[in-house]
């Protein structure tokens, strides 16, 4: 379907955003009204310069409180309605927003707001302009859209219309099915945002706190196919308040929006099945990864990691036939060293790869999608990987599920795993990564790794630490063994220069028995990072461990959670460079991350004093 | 009263804290349970630091979920509040705190609650410990203190008392008068917090909303002085979850934190009056100032601004005697230009004065409250002006409110002023200074504000501008001619580097004719903030402005507003280093600040590009 945003969403001036919403793809724009008066372009410069861009300018907006008013105040509505429409024309514009009444309203009648729509139809059809009549959320007297309908039914103009924004109908929780029940060619536009489950005032919300779809908590997928089968034939356009995407990279940005509603056609397309409209963007099949396939390592000296994978019983099997690359591994976990290019940098999580089933659909599908895709210099006769840049620069390789061995292993001196290797320490996977987030771009994060990957996000929590509040957003796959936690960085610690972002990295290892692993690394040297006494303390206030038990998860730094499900086990290396290994058990159906323990574990890390 | 702080306000490690709030002046401490099973430190070393310290371990915090709890539930409470209670006596600790339940609760039933109460106190009274019930807001079933304190009368035990937390209590509407029906001695702990008037789910609006005294709505004087008329002897006790508190250095913000409580000390006490416990700090009488006394414009080489105020009919009051400081002044309107110790500075506003009723009064306020004083040499024979350091850096100097001129003036070549000098352009008084704040520090420059100067500070509001929204909030003099605007910069801006902290200050002149003055400038060559035509069609869109009155507006670059109350005029130099000025008009009872204009302006200024 066509695609618009509203100018409100993103950064800049008015031209800066015409250009960035081009250059993203986007067929149109609804022009936000303060956007123009702040503009020092002409009405006429703005047309002209969309023209030559191939945007159609879809809506101007907003105009409020037309309706619910007194005579008096109808005069002044009608005055300034002309005065818009008028510039409207010099635009070129068809469509105007109109909200219900949030301020001036004092006539709660459908009768009335019905025929004072009639009369403002009359005077924009003078003009060629038509009426799109939006209820707000937070509405005086028409705060539901099926109200807004009923109030366009009795208006019956040719001109007016409704606006039907999924923000608006969601937050309060209205049913989306009854806008089945309205004719196509009658709903004149369509906003779309997602937000975050918040329970707050919802004009605060809508103001603040909205997301592009793909990004919150709303079903906007079965949103969109009830507007879909109304035969609705106008865009798909954003209107997204955000603090945040306010002040990112208008071009960026305009980029990460125009993916949403990639993501978003595509969704209702499958949600429609046979229904679906050919209009309806429809990219490659999704598919969510199986499991890792490994994680890189770079540096420009990455022995210091080396000592850590040797102590936890990883088997190095060689260097890369033409690169200054070291693979390791232990049962399926591999862990790549990357020390090319990597002049002045201390070791750090660069790169990670996962498995997946159908490696070049999910190739194009990155590709229709837009996203970033990673170089990496390839000889010939190795295996090229595809790969994205998450917004946080880490790159994303993938490679196709298939029992054994990946292909790309074979490029390393010792291709063929020892037998023996996965024995020596019981590690057997990587269980999850997690990545320190930018503030700004963790919402673009949770979309690339949904759209192209399917990984699902969990709800947004918090981990207090020593510096802050660390916000941590979990993406899991699917039926799948791909864990990966966002978590954004306090702002303090993001510009004082600690690590590389103001947390480290981390990937955490599974074992069959942690407390196997942590003896067995101990005898070879590793220093955990260490758990204070008064943690075990609580501990043992909390759960009924046994005195012997909880006296050798002392001893050997292994911090603890149980839940209905089951129990959990971990424990940490020291950090090197930027990142650090975790080492974790599961026990029964434990789908956790042990979040409990992560204040500790945060305060032992103490800003940085852990480093070695 | 004693003085105590909990913990989890403050960022670091418990260490760090415990050294913190003792440097700050505080005489105890709450010890929250997750900084202690953080902390490598034995109990037996928390208790020998804090003794040394001089700080007294006033509360153990929290327990949670201890009754309305069914028999097993109820065995589990005591054999974790036994090992608690173990723990407080090695801390050498006789109170903790248990919050109404949230989990576990399963029994709605004040006899239940008050029988599982009683049976706590009998263990807690083996070890000495006394416990303080506390209600939480959204407690599952006790969410009010009235109905904690029906509870604790019930349980009728002599280690059985409340806890009253201001959050709880306000933040749900409740009464506090009530607080004087409770015994002093039955009320075992109070915590204070205030926190800004916000709609949003209550846990959300406590855990990372609250403020501290004096810096958000809540009426915190009324509520303590109810806590006093009961007699309480324990400690008045900050308890602030705040999520830029837990990130900024933990020694200034225990000082600031300190502050709050000797500001509100002071103002329960006042409340009292007669009826005020001795007990209470008193400081010196607040008096709000009665207007501005001068700005300071610091750089290396002040000369374009000395352009601008030339062209806008200031006069030039010559050369400080002994320091390279000149002056301008028009009516009362007084700019200080400072080339000291300002080499490589583009120009800024350095610092403000105020005229006050008392400033000895006001400089001993200043110091009883523990603020940080600004140092400026001077000399033999030139008059000692104190000041306080703003968080921003801004210094705040303050002189005497008397009919003339401020003495400090005659230590200029032209002390006294051309007394034809203010009918040259109109211009007679400074109207609002706006501060650019970091977004760490805005709230302890609302409370200095409003505890030395007695500001009082008007909700945050937002102000949207190309690159995101600017958070305003503006503290005005009662009765005085004294408006600041404290506006937080843009994340992205803040350490984007442009000009001196993302955004620039400025200084706003009143005048008796803006259109005049305008005429004026431009005849002397100044060249305004150039605004679009785009604004002006707006204003004529949403006022019945002449047509000649509003081309004129336009030629001028004058913007406007207009409420009930009266009618704003404003025009804007442009920016010149980090700092404009603007120059407004206020008609009849016109009492704001154009806020509707501010968009236009920042998108003129476009982040930086106006420059001069």
């Amino acid at each position: 379907m066509k695609t618009s945003i509203a100018t409100v969403c993103i950064s800049g001036t008015l031209v800066d955003k015409l250009h960035a919403c081009a250059a993203a793809g986007f067929d149109g724009v609804e022009i936000f009204e303060p956007d123009l008066i702040a503009a020092p372009e002409s009405p006429e410069e703005i047309r002209a310069l969309a023209s030559r861009l191939h945007l159609s300018l879809d809506l101007y907006q907003p105009m409020r409180d037309v309706e619910g008013v007194d005579e008096a105040e109808f005069a002044r509505v009608l005055r300034r309605a002309r005065a818009k429409f008028e510039l409207m024309a010099r635009l070129g514009m068809d469509l105007v927003l109109c909200c219900s009444n949030v301020a001036t309203a004092t006539i709660d009648d459908d009768a009335v707001s019905a025929a004072q729509l009639r009369r403002l139809g009359d005077l924009a059809a003078e003009y060629g302009i038509r009426i799109a009549f939006e209820a707000l959320a937070w509405g005086r007297f028409i705060d539901d859209y099926r109200r807004a309908w009923r109030v366009v039914e009795l208006a019956d103009h040719p001109s007016v219309g409704v606006c039907l924004d999924s923000f608006h109908i969601l937050s309060r929780g209205h049913d989306p099915a009854a806008i089945e029940s309205i004719p196509g060619d009658r709903i004149f536009f369509v906003q779309l945002a997602d937000a975050p489950a918040l329970t707050m005032d919802v004009l605060s919300w809508s103001r603040h706190h909205r997301l592009f779809p793909g990004e919150g908590s709303f079903d906007l997928a079965g949103f969109v196919a009830h507007i879909v089968r109304t035969g609705y034939s106008g865009p798909l356009s954003l209107e997204v308040f955000n603090d945040t995407f306010r002040q990112t990279d208008v071009r960026e940005t305009a980029v990460h929006a125009h993916r949403s509603l990639r993501w978003l056609e595509d969704a209702v397309s499958r949600r429609l099945g046979a229904d679906a409209d050919e209009r309806l963007a429809r990219l490659p099949e999704p598919e969510p990864p199986t499991g890792f396939d490994f994680v890189e390592i770079k540096a420009e000296d990455t022995s210091a990691v080396e000592v850590l994978l040797a102590q936890l019983g990883f088997t190095a099997r060689g260097r890369h036939r033409t690169k200054p690359v070291t693979l390791w591994s232990a049962g399926r976990a591999r862990v790549v060293l990357n020390e090319q290019h990597a002049a002045g940098q201390a070791p750090h999580l660069a790169a990670l790869g996962v498995a997946v089933p159908h490696p070049d659909r999910l190739a194009a599908r990155a590709r229709e999608l837009g996203t970033p895709s990673a170089f990496r210099r390839t000889y010939a006769a190795e295996q090229a990987l595809d790969a994205v840049r998450a917004p946080d620069g880490t790159e994303i390789y993938w490679v196709g599920a298939a029992a054994g061995e990946p292909d790309w292993t074979t490029e390393f001196e010792h291709g063929l795993p020892d037998a023996a290797e996965s024995g020596a320490s019981g590690v057997h996977a990587i269980d999850h990564v997690s990545l320190t987030q930018p503030w700004e771009s963790i919402d673009e994060a949770v979309l690339l790794l949904g759209a192209v990957f399917s990984l699902d996000p969990a709800s947004s929590t918090d981990v207090a630490g020593p510096q802050g509040l660390v916000q941590s957003r979990v993406m899991t796959a699917r039926d799948g063994d791909v864990r990966i936690a966002l978590n954004v960085v306090p702002t303090s610690l993001a510009h004082a220069g600690e690590g590389r972002r103001g947390l480290p990295q981390h990937v955490a290892f599974r074992c069959g028995d942690a407390r196997a692993l942590a003896r067995f690394a101990r005898t070879r040297g590793l220093q955990v990072l260490p758990i204070p006494d008064n943690y075990y303390e609580d501990l043992a206030a909390r759960f009924d461990l046994a005195d012997d038990d909880l006296a050798e998860l002392r001893a050997l730094g292994i911090v603890y959670d149980r839940d209905d499900a089951g129990e959990y086990l971990q424990f940490y290396t020291r950090i090197v460079g930027d990142v650090f290994f975790e080492f974790v058990q599961r026990l029964g159906g434990y789908d956790g991350f042990g979040a409990g323990n992560a204040p500790v574990r945060l305060t032992a890390q103490g800003a940085g004093r852990d480093r070695t």
